[in-house]
């Protein structure tokens, strides 16, 4: 195994780092939300943009692949070694919706540095984390004198990740040749702070829905009819209501049937973490804890299901009164999923749970956004996940721990469909305020995802060597 | 006592018709949304618009009353018989808001005829009512050769009723002198049907708020932190969820402590009405009768209170899906109330309650729009209710029978504070739409209320004379 000293990779990077972040902002200005469809333009163009940067790194294949959505960019640079194992890099091009605009302290499009952080729609979730890895690769390059990656180097970055990936298992599967891989490193996950570097065993899954509730074919006066007929609006709260227990559960029938519970093991690593959870509020921007019982602040977002009320909206809701019996209600409703649950089944079970809850006289309708994401699961002693750990560990001259996360992404296809281990190498914190306003990037933390990334290559050339 | 043919009201009121709708159009032209800051120009402008064409019909004192709010317009006509009994005419000249405007098949303050009907904000609620006495009173003094009224006539028009009427109880005490009366006529309320024409003598009150609930300092990802700290949005769903039990009863502490609770007879009278529910549904524009178990839907509407969700809100409400924890959510909430509820205690009941239920981690807010409407009633054999019912009997040609409304006014106010009894000349129908889109008035109607307005003049001169 050729080792080059680690400062050298360092300094490669460093030398390049001013280029790398001047090229990122750029894809930052990109508003590449695919929640929007008024924005599925820049969607588009965030695909191109980043096919150009990519050829420009050097990846001799890069093809922009349509969906019946938006479209994924999809890159190749064979090692030319027969015997290198091959690896897929996942990321997403597409970011949240900006709302509320008021709040975000500069233009969500115009990202800024403030000290060693880089504001925008994107820095962390996910363009920042993509885009290291043209710097990473170029780095394993530059320091090992290769003209070519020492493995077969291929990234996947979708466009629909920010509404809930409906095109991309397709997407594997028709590509799913192309794609062959023995190790999928996904870089779209944080880790613990900057002194706790960590890397990721489990993600949660989510589907999420709209439920429209209708009463009254028009706004009727309260005081008129207030009392004798039903209002969507009360009615609609009084079903939330009843999605959790006294006791913070979920009171769906079956819906925790599936879930692999934590080992006693999990909760001792767990509760090994150097957690705080004063802070870990003020990261949540919470005044307290709240959840289900029998479980601490990091099993529930770790390894417990939830249903959230995203969003919620009937009737008058301008300045001033009016005394109405609205027409409508409707809310956005989320579940995010532990192993081993399936979003198709939840789907179901909520299904007929609501059509158990919803009054004579409200007609209701509830559509799922898409099929929603499997959640995913990786062992503590997989090959892939020990190189990765090793490569966190050069990077960071520190031991590196585990954690989970409570978000979602569409892991659990790669896994299926590709038929491969899912690893993670994220370099997100958990105050970046993703899918909110001024949602930042440790710029330091980016480099280091490049650096790991340098030292990955290497390793896996040897560790998974066929 | 001088009778005058009925034909004859009858042939004045006809020959004069066509004018009084094209006046009355002219003041639906002007949007006097008290509950809109930015419309309260407008409501000024109703109010002058209101005093010019009392001056024109005659009115010897007419003036624009000031409040910490909005205009009232007050106007003065005496008998010149100093054992004439004196009577005080109620109406409001300010409207609901249009929301939704897009549900409006014609520009809301741009009045067209259909058929009877006439369409616009405001036409039946209330300035078609209001409006009707500049006809009544002339029709009374053309017919009977006088060139007074045979009554001393008050008019006072508020122009905050659609808000809560938060200074008219101010006023009232203010200007007790100059609205010394023996008797009150509201004309702010409905009928039955146009073949059974009746009076009312019961109205709810109303109390109405809004209540804040604030969670994260943001909207924060609900990956990261979802199921681990309460989410405001499903926390106010919880809270309204318990504003009713299973049998549709408010579950306040003592809310209904001080309600007047309907007798078997009154029972035996809403029963003799004839009530085809479904009718009275598609009215409702709902698709199923609901709630309190035990009371018929008259009873619900007319002697029970109530709480209802006006609005609500909170979260992402746009197109497609954002996976957050919302940072607030917000409700609209009112009550009805009956006899002898005090909006004051429901006030000070509802925030106890609220403030029982609102979980740690979650800061809240509720705000009263003003001291709320106190309920009245009155009883069916008092002299004036006698006298109303003989006008109208005579403008009908029917027996009058007797209702209650569901809707609010300032009326306990009047009854309250100028020590009067209060009887009602309302002539809108159930289907008139007051507060929705596409409210009209049935033109015909407002001719028979200046015609029960002829008589009654005519009729309390005599019945209440001193
Ligand atoms: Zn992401
Ligand atoms: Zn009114």
């Amino acid at each position: 195994m050729t080792t080059t000293p680690d400062s050298v990779v360092r300094a490669y990077i460093a030398e390049h780092s001013s280029q790398f972040f001047a090229d990122l902002k750029e894809w930052l200005r990109i508003p590449s939300i695919s929640g929007q469809p008024e924005r599925h333009p820049d969607v588009r163009r965030s695909a191109e943009w980043l096919a150009a940067k990519l050829r420009e790194t050097g990846f001799p294949t890069v093809e922009v692949w349509e969906t019946a959505g938006l479209p994924a960019v999809f890159a190749e640079w064979p090692s030319g070694d027969p015997n290198a194992p091959t690896v897929v890099v996942y990321g997403h091009h597409d970011v949240q919706p900006v709302d509320p605009v008021e709040l975000w302290e500069s233009d969500p499009f115009e990202p800024v540095e403030r000290g060693e952080r880089l504001v925008g729609r994107g820095a962390a979730d996910d363009k920042g984390q993509v885009f290291f890895h043209t710097l990473g690769v170029r780095a394993h390059l530059a320091v090992t004198g290769r003209t070519a990656p020492a493995v077969n180097l291929k990234l996947i970055v979708e466009g629909e990740e920010e509404s809930g990936s409906p095109h991309f298992a397709d997407l594997l599967r028709r590509h799913k040749d192309r794609l062959a891989c023995d190790v999928v490193v996904v870089s779209d996950t944080g880790m613990w702070s900057k002194d706790t570097p960590t890397t990721t065993t489990a993600m949660r899954g989510l589907t999420d829905c709209q439920i429209d509730f209708y009463g009254p074919e028009n706004d009727i006066h309260s005081g008129s009819f207030g009392g004798a007929v039903p209002n969507p609006a009360t009615e609609l709260c009084r079903v939330l209501a009843q999605l959790h227990d006294e006791h913070g559960r979920v009171t769906i029938p079956g819906f925790y049937d599936d879930v692999v519970e934590l080992t006693e093991r999990e909760r001792e690593l767990i509760a090994r973490l150097p957690f705080d959870e004063k802070a870990w509020l003020a990261n949540a921007k919470s005044r307290a804890p709240w959840g289900e019982a029998g479980f601490s602040t990091l099993e529930r977002v770790w390894a417990r299901p939830t249903a959230e009320v995203n969003g919620v909206w009937g009737g008058y809701t301008g300045p001033g009164h009016k005394t109405i019996i609205p027409a409508e209600a409707h809310a956005k409703v989320s579940f995010r999923l532990v192993a081993d649950q399936d979003p198709a089944k939840i789907q179901e079970l909520f299904t007929a749970w609501l059509s158990d809850r919803v009054p004579d006289g409200i007609e209701y309708r509830v559509e799922f956004f898409g099929p929603g994401v499997r959640p995913c699961l990786t062992p503590l002693d997989h090959p892939a996940l020990q190189a990765l750990t090793r490569a966190l560990e050069r990077a960071f001259e520190k031991e590196i721990l585990y954690t989970r996360e409570g978000g979602s992404g569409p892991e659990a296809d790669l896994q299926d469909i590709l038929e491969a281990p899912v690893v993670f190498l994220g370099m997100s914190l958990p105050d970046d305020g993703w899918h909110a306003p001024n949602e930042k990037v440790e710029m330091p933390l980016l480099l280091k995802g490049a650096e790991a990334a340098a030292y990955l290559w290497q390793d896996l050339a040897e560790s998974l060597r066929k």
